[in-house]
């Protein structure tokens, strides 16, 4: 097989493993395609809740044209034995004859040892193929693994002069139907979906997913040092629609409060606040022990502030909308502390386009 | 010819015509393609200082293969008869066959009678093809005959939450080097450049066109109520770069600022002022009456506020670098008085693309 054409290929299986992303945590969303004779036999990605695994789904679809088949999988094959008997293991009873990877896994359980047992196997195995797409499309996971905390990535939407309401709090609405639609389908790709406490009282916002069909909810989360958040209101009336999390810190929340939550069926975790907010590191270690691997913020300012400011922002999703609102409005980002300018955290552009009226970017912590 | 080829070759008129823009006013800046059995046998745009018009240059390109031609014209021919003859006698003595124009030109001089003398003549017209693209290409110039002001167009380069420098003021560089190249390319493209006087009192810059050659300098313009700018700095000692034109209110300025200034050779622009900043409605106009057709303004805050707060601004250049600065960094815009989100001055995107590092945007007024 051409290099070229291992390439093609393992973009697929990551084309396929993004299907799964914000449904398979604290899994990775892996993709794999299986190959024979130049036409593709299986493919398959990680399933919601994170089984079965994307080769399982694949070796299944292929059947016994899987025997001498290529397998490309965007991640190392795991070695072992979980739920199910591992796919390394799987790959090697139906008979693939070379398995192509992109990235090995971090996870201490797999660490090489998946590359290993297909090689002992006598199966031929390349690896590293399409590794910087992989680091990228795994970089929930691998952040997880690799420092104990989910990936973040921060939305601003807001006016071309940065402003995300006007003076009195009207915010509703600067961005336009397309990029609010596309908003909704990034909190899909994500396992949880993160505001502070000011934004929840201010908007009492459901933070569901809505307008994309019968989808499972991503986790909200709420940043409320003192669980002071609207009691009988659209939020409170929300908590079936899907996991509700409240960060607080227990020595400053009245019981009452708590009481009132985990009465309704939210989850309250502690974290310890620094000052007037919740510690920013201390809330991702909690998360990524929790196992998320993907949380997206939507503000407000001092929560993004306090994540910027933190070195804790992966990625930033920026609309800007066509408007503006002048230095009376509300700014899209609290003070960061910023002496001078090579102080001020700096991103890298990954990609922009127009979105309705709007323009949405993305960028990722350089 | 076809509808097809008639729009063909009058975007390629527009686009030669758009290479006058910034040179060549109180003059509009015009393209135009001669045609003959499907050849291109003349091109010419109006020329540095306004003359000789597109026409005559293509007829002079053209020589005899002009007769029989068709005449693609980005505006309507002139018929008046001032520094040269009217280019409509011009095309009808060259002895082309047909005229095609985008717009007709609401110069009082003009409104319709280069279109009338053509057909006295025998001469086919067609107008109004690519209108809509001619209405954006003569804006400056439609502009200052509809409303006797110049078109603006307002810069904003700042960081993703819409900073432009930290809270000490440091600003160099938050853009990169390929979107502040481009920045000195759309000076080129306007008759002038304006800041406020709070930026060239922080900045004193020289507002020239630099790393592009040797070019025609745009005037320079700031508007300072009092003349309150830093002598014998930059600024002063640029005056012989181009020409520099101070907005002031007399009522408002000591005579020895004015001295100082009108000595190095700059032209003093009497505007009155209203509050702490100069009217912007009457500075327009007086710009306007000095031949200006565009203006590209980069500031401050203040400045931009007070045009946009006025309903006078055209076009904005969004340019939007990949850091955050944080609620303590200085905004883009001052306060606009903005009561509801109904009352927000929109704009309709135009064009986004990356720059280098950064993303930038072009949106018009909606």
């Amino acid at each position: 097989m051409s290099a070229e054409a291992d390439g093609r290929y393992m973009r697929l299986a990551l084309a396929l493993g993004a299907r799964g992303l914000g449904g398979c945590w604290p899994n990775p969303a892996v993709g794999c395609v299986l190959v024979k004779d130049g036409r593709i036999v299986g493919r398959g990605w990680t399933q919601p809740g994170g089984r079965p695994h994307a080769e399982v789904r694949a070796l299944a679809q292929a059947g016994a044209a899987a025997r001498g088949a290529t397998a490309y999988v965007s991640l190392e094959p795991c070695a072992h034995h979980g739920k199910t008997p591992p796919c390394a293991e799987a790959l090697v009873a139906a008979g693939v004859a070379r398995v192509v990877t992109a990235l090995e896994d971090p996870d201490p359980r797999v660490a090489g040892r998946g590359h290993a047992l297909l090689r002992a196997a006598g199966i031929a195995v390349t690896e590293g193929i399409e590794a910087a797409a992989a680091e990228r499309g795994h970089r929930g996971f691998l952040t997880r693994v690799r420092q104990g905390r989910p990936m973040m990535t921060l939305k601003l939407a807001a006016s071309l002069d940065g402003r995300i309401a006007t003076a009195s709090g009207e915010s509703q609405w600067i961005t336009g139907p397309e990029a609010r639609r596309r908003v909704h389908a990034l909190r899909l790709a994500h396992d949880a979906v993160l505001v502070g406490g000011g934004t929840a009282r201010a908007d009492d916002p459901q933070l569901t997913v809505r307008g994309l069909g019968d989808v499972a909810q991503p986790v909200r989360l709420i940043a409320a040092r003192r669980l002071d958040l609207p009691q009988g209101g659209r939020l409170a009336e929300s908590v079936a629609a899907g996991p509700l999390w409240l960060l607080h810190d227990p020595g400053q929340t009245k019981q009452v409060a708590s009481d009132y939550w985990q009465g309704l069926g939210a989850r309250l975790i502690p974290v310890a606040a620094e000052g007037r907010q919740l510690d920013p590191a201390a809330m991702l270690a909690a998360l990524g022990a929790a196992g998320l691997t993907r949380v997206f913020c939507e503000g407000g300012g001092a929560l993004g502030a306090s994540l910027l400011a933190a070195g804790l922002v992966d990625e930033l999703v920026v609309i800007a909308a066509g408007l503006a609102l002048g230095a009376e409005g509300r700014p899209a980002l609290g003070a960061l502390g910023i002496g001078a300018l090579a102080e001020a955290p700096r991103f890298r552009l990954v990609e922009s386009a127009p979105a309705g009226g709007d323009v949405m970017m993305r960028w990722e912590a350089a």
